[in-house]
């Protein structure tokens, strides 16, 4: 299940519904804590970052035995979330269909940052993770270039890690080869949580924002026809419009 | 603001609170409807689905004398919902900024979809809006050729109306120059509202189902990576896995 992007206000009745009617609750200990008085009272499995798998297998197990988990995801749970994990895991302990496996959808958090940002997603985008723990950087470069060469609103996940610093600066580069300086960016760091900050660039401008980029990030690079305009970034709905 | 995909559970609480707070209430009709009793005792200013430059216009001004307004789009108001025209339309009329719009944000129509398939969006995917009447019909067809090239999931909106039926054909014809018959194709209508269907197809198999598919309909073609297994449509998070 998705929880939305992280502000109580955004999670769905069906979400709060799926918690609400769990015995237990798993997840990445920040986004446990996002759920707040929801979860309390309930047996919790909760691990860092890097222990997904591990969580999936502990909520397959307790689901084949009979118990009802909530697996929970920020935003959605089945973009860069959860529940493919899920399924996967489930099928490899306990055999293809033999967990009964639900999700509840949410709001992305590409999407809560692009409404903080005005109405960046109009048109037809592609969104691109830049982590490449599981993906060759070589796909990843020949998907930035496809995206910006057919002019797709482009969203950027997992934009910069300690590991990988230089990833951003060359995913940007291959944006710059089609598209102008003048192009909006849209940065926005936790949207709708605490310390939200949400900052509208552009493509020839980036590098002064570069340091306030992390893994938290949600980058928002405008098609064409995309225009900063009272502060807001706004991509028109067609190319003969209004 | 996005009243998500229809279904009541699916609204957020922000969105709620949006209609609650709100003195008149805009949109198509049957996007109002699905509201239910929410905007029962709300002034309502509700059209035809071709209607909705007017209705912009109509929301802003009564914006602009200092009523409060919600506009209502299905899924999220800022992926091909009412989002960018009211600020277009807010500029035109009133100038600039003038107009104070917040957007709320929804669960897209495509992540329903996705969560009722099971977890098709794991991988980076690109959005395509077979829709050509703002659009030049060689830039759709550039970027299904794109977006197929570089393995991409590929979410289609809108893909098949009365007077665009060969388009569909034509765009799956696009993608099949790149991915085989055996690739998972989803299709998706009336996600979590009534009369919801859910179908899994292939892309060589997609014949079919054509005649199902309409304006409503969400068709979400897998990666090369994507399978089908007990019902379930699954795209594996990554190129090495578990």
């Amino acid at each position: 299940m998705g929880i939305g992007p992280g502000g109580p206000g955004h999670l769905t009745a069906k979400a709060r519904e799926a918690v609400e009617g769990s015995d237990v609750v798993v997840g990445y200990t920040r986004y446990v804590e996002l759920l707040g008085p929801l979860a309390e009272g309930k047996e919790v499995f909760a691990t860092g970052m890097t222990g997904e798998v591990e969580r999936c297998a502990r909520a397959v197990a307790l689901a084949a035995e009979g118990r009802r988990v909530a697996v929970v995801s920020s935003g959605d749970a089945g973009i860069y979330g959860m529940a493919g994990l899920v399924f996967q895991v489930a099928s490899r302990d306990h055999g293809p269909g033999a967990v009964d496996v639900e999700v509840v959808p949410g709001v992305p958090a590409f999407v809560a940052a692009a409404a903080l940002l005005g109405s960046p997603l109009m048109h037809d985008f592609a969104s691109i993770s830049l982590s490449d723990l599981l993906t060759p950087w070589d796909l990843i470069e020949r998907r930035l270039d496809a995206a910006a060469a057919a002019d797709f609103v482009i969203v950027l996940y997992n934009p910069r890690s300690k590991g990988r610093a230089g990833g951003l600066a060359k995913a940007l580069e291959i944006i710059r080869g089609h598209r102008g300086p003048d192009t909006p960016v849209g940065i926005v760091r936790n949207a709708t949580r605490e310390r939200e900050s949400v900052v509208l660039a552009s493509l020839g401008g980036f590098e002064e924002h570069y340091d306030a980029v992390d893994m938290l990030t949600i980058v928002i690079v405008g098609n064409s026809m995309t225009y900063a305009e009272a502060g807001r970034m706004i991509t028109p709905r067609g190319y003969r419009d209004v």
